[in-house]
């Protein structure tokens, strides 16, 4: 069995370019699928080499995963939760190694890999209150009878994790499964290897049985395959919309198989009325720009109020757009952003710019690709007023302004889309939150506060294309156990008088 | 608009044969579909005849059930719950007309329609309590900062409701649907369009707005359209397998619209150990033959311990079974089992039963269809120990034996399903229990007691293929909202110390 522990420094400092990637049954094992490097956006420097798992290496873990579940589920509450509560404690141990992993792989401010590690830590304590609260054990007398409820695992659930928070969200689903007592078959994103192999190895070294959860590095095939055995019970994602309609796609008839997508979001921020330009600006460069656009809670179009006060808003908002600092995740001073997740993805957003400008859109501020860090773009804000864009996602710095006269124009092109997962309203008028709250399509919807807070004592999920109604955060305890309901009673019982037409004979 | 009162009792007792038999915005509607006829399966009477509906007609209502909920919800949730308050006293003063429509319709004896309509009286105030509990709107401070949850309609929900409850099935998902102010499209089984009828009119009575709660009378293909139309939100079912997988298969990629399936079970009862054999007899006729083994949580497979006393028991059963009296839903006495729900699902289990035998089931009692009333069939029961014969639900009067050595065998016998909705064991030994609990794949496990009772306080379903994992009853609630978590400041705000990279202009 691997050392959990061992070269865990080295394995963040040199990159992890061992032979062997997956972790099988606690043991590191070599795949026989393509090979693949993940290289820092920033450096380009190479942080994992290997090659992807292939179907015997998915279908080894398949079947260990089915086997050891049930001895981890048989070890009971207490048992489970004392070893979260220990894997709780090194991912406090090892805080900075694990958001240095974060950072390299995803160009993220070190300061944000932190938040997003102590985001994983709470999320341990989170879990263990709503799995009590969401999946009560209880019972009840009622006369000589009892009743009661509990709650089981599904058995193998597989996590899809994205490549945003490579620490947060996959813990989001891991550690709600882990507690209700199933097992986990972990593929991080292709992008973000180091960082769930780091979660996969403190989990070990926890005390997680080692047949309860393993790492399989692979791209979308490898996912594909996951899905398609028939011995996994479920399937917990967050990702893009693509990627989930085709998983729902692929699960088609499949009723076993539980599927929990978290998506992404074209989410609208109304800016309404406020007192401090300051406050305004900090909330809306905040809530678009944060992690470089790529958060599935960023405001994607800010729909701005026609008013002389919002027309100065908007010009300091570019200005201040404009200065935003950009930068590696290790630079000192911070910068606010650094790069997106790869090059590929820088292009890609270039392209998107250019065409929502040929469809009409007006260039505010366009972002720009630094010459030397090809995954550097600055931030660009467009106008589309007026106009109907695709209603897709565009994860980057890319935020698009739409201007309005009345606060009903204002919800009508909040909700002109078939996503539906944050939206905010800055406003001084409680009486326009209320009835935002109400019109508006999201599952998230704040007032007078950055589009991306949420917070984990709450369930966090969207509407339409932005997931599956399996919310995620507190209720995904929901998600991660089926009731089980019993009458019972010690004493085998007949009615003293028997249902009309049966006859039988007495004792 | 049609009043909902008018011609109650001539609607029962004469059957409705009137040219418009579809309720769309408070009006009867006249399909354009194909022309069906509903016939008592025991006396052979027209009960509903008219047209389906055809795609207009759905389209229709589904426009207006789209443009009716959000009024229904801003009505608020003491006003959503009075109206279904008064729903429930209708149901108590209609509860003789509603039983003698489900019992013409589905040919239950009397007194176990009653039962049903009792059971629909009881998920009202079961449904507000799990409203609240499960999907609650709470607010906190945090200094300064609010946090708030509350819970939103999904909008248009269909719901399919099955033929063998078609009072309580359905109403147990459109009264927590309602609660939670969606609107509801219902299309009864084509089976029992009366008593569907009979509950939207009662629905409409209470105060239900007319936009808010739709009858369409169709088929299959009726089913299909409405689940197809871009405006629903998602489908409540209950039913067969087959059918639900092909509902699964027919929104495949469609995530915005939420799919809650309640299916069918294989189920096993295991008889290890009793004082009482007339107890165990009672227990084991009534899970398997009651509603002519037309219920989900039927007992389909009695796994029966080789042992002396178990023979004597075995014997006894068949004794019993064969007893049973059948009859008319209102003869007097009341025979234990009526009809099954017509000729052509009769003829399909004698079929069923000939194959299994065929497959190597040993008779112990063979099923007899009356030479008058073709529905009528007389329960049986096979031997199938050591075989394996398909894992289908058979819904009738239909039960398969297997011996067991080891309780080991016998939990591996009762979990070779891929169905996992009930399971029972009959034992003296609270340890037995506790084993059987934890290993036995089921979301209803009862003791002692009948497959077939199960606590609406509780949640309801089952795994594999008897759902896709949104559990009823009390949960229903779960799947008729969704969560809206707000993070809100009444006063927008700077943090002092800005984000490092960003700059912004003071105040």
């Amino acid at each position: 069995m691997l050392n959990p522990f061992e070269n865990i420094e080295k394995h963040i400092h040199d990159g992890l370019d061992i032979d062997k990637n997956h972790i099988i049954n606690g043991e590191w094992l070599k795949g026989k699928g393509d090979i693949f490097t993940k290289r820092d956006p920033f450096y380009d420097i190479p942080l994992f080499d290997g090659n992807y798992a292939d179907e015997a290496l998915v279908n080894e873990a398949v079947q260990i995963a089915k086997n050891s579940g049930f001895g981890w589920y048989l070890k009971g509450i207490e048992h489970r939760v004392s070893v979260l509560k220990n894997y709780s404690n090194l991912l406090l141990k090892f805080k900075n190694e694990l958001a240095v992993s974060i950072s390299k792989e995803t160009g993220k401010p070190f300061w944000e890999s932190l938040t997003e590690v102590q985001a994983m830590i709470g999320k341990v304590d989170i879990s263990i209150d709503a799995y009590h609260a969401r999946t009560p054990t209880n019972s009840s007398n009622n006369g000589a009878d009892l009743q009661a409820l509990m709650h089981k695992p599904h058995g193998v659930l597989v996590v899809l994790g994205p490549y945003n928070f490579p620490g947060h969200l996959p813990n989001g689903h891991i550690v709600p499964a882990l507690i209700a007592g199933n097992s986990v078959l972990f593929k991080p994103s292709e992008l973000t290897p180091l960082t769930g192999t780091l979660l996969v190895r403190l989990l070990l070294a926890a005390g997680v049985d080692k047949g309860v959860v393993h790492l399989i590095n692979g791209a979308r095939e490898t996912g594909q395959q996951l899905l398609n055995h028939p011995d996994i019970n479920g399937v917990l994602f967050t990702g893009s919309a693509s990627t989930g309609i085709s998983i729902h796609k692929q699960l088609a008839g499949d009723v076993h198989k539980l599927i929990a997508l978290e998506m992404g979001g074209n989410n609208p921020l109304i800016i309404d009325d406020f007192d401090s330009l300051k406050a305004a600006l900090y909330t809306t460069t905040f809530s678009s720009f944060i992690s470089a656009g790529q958060r599935c809670t960023c405001a994607r179009r800010l729909i701005v109020k026609n008013s002389i006060k919002c027309d100065d808003f908007l010009t300091q908002f570019i200005s201040a757009t404009r200065e935003i600092s950009l930068g590696a995740w290790d630079d000192n001073p911070s910068p606010f952003m650094g790069t997106v997740i790869n090059t590929v993805t820088a292009d890609k957003l270039l392209r998107t710019e250019s065409k929502l400008q040929h469809l009409g859109a007006k260039a505010l501020l366009n972002m720009k690709q630094s010459t030397r860090i090809k995954a550097l773009l600055s931030p660009g804000v467009i106008d589309a007023t007026g106009l109907r864009l695709p209603d897709e996602e565009y994860f980057g710095p890319l935020v698009t302004v739409y201007r309005y006269d009345s606060f009903e124009e204002a919800i009508d092109i909040a909700n002109d889309t078939q996503f539906g997962l944050a939206a905010g309203l800055i406003s001084k008028s409680p009486e326009l939150f209320e009835e935002f709250k109400y019109k508006i399509n999201a599952g998230i919807v704040n007032w007078n506060k950055p589009l991306t807070g949420a917070s984990s004592m709450a369930p966090f999920g969207g509407i339409g294309k932005s997931g599956n109604h399996r919310p995620s955060a507190y209720y995904a305890a929901d998600y991660c156990a089926y009731p089980v309901a019993s009458m019972m009673s010690e004493l085998l019982k007949c009615p003293e008088v028997l249902p009309s037409g049966l006859i039988l004979k007495d004792d």
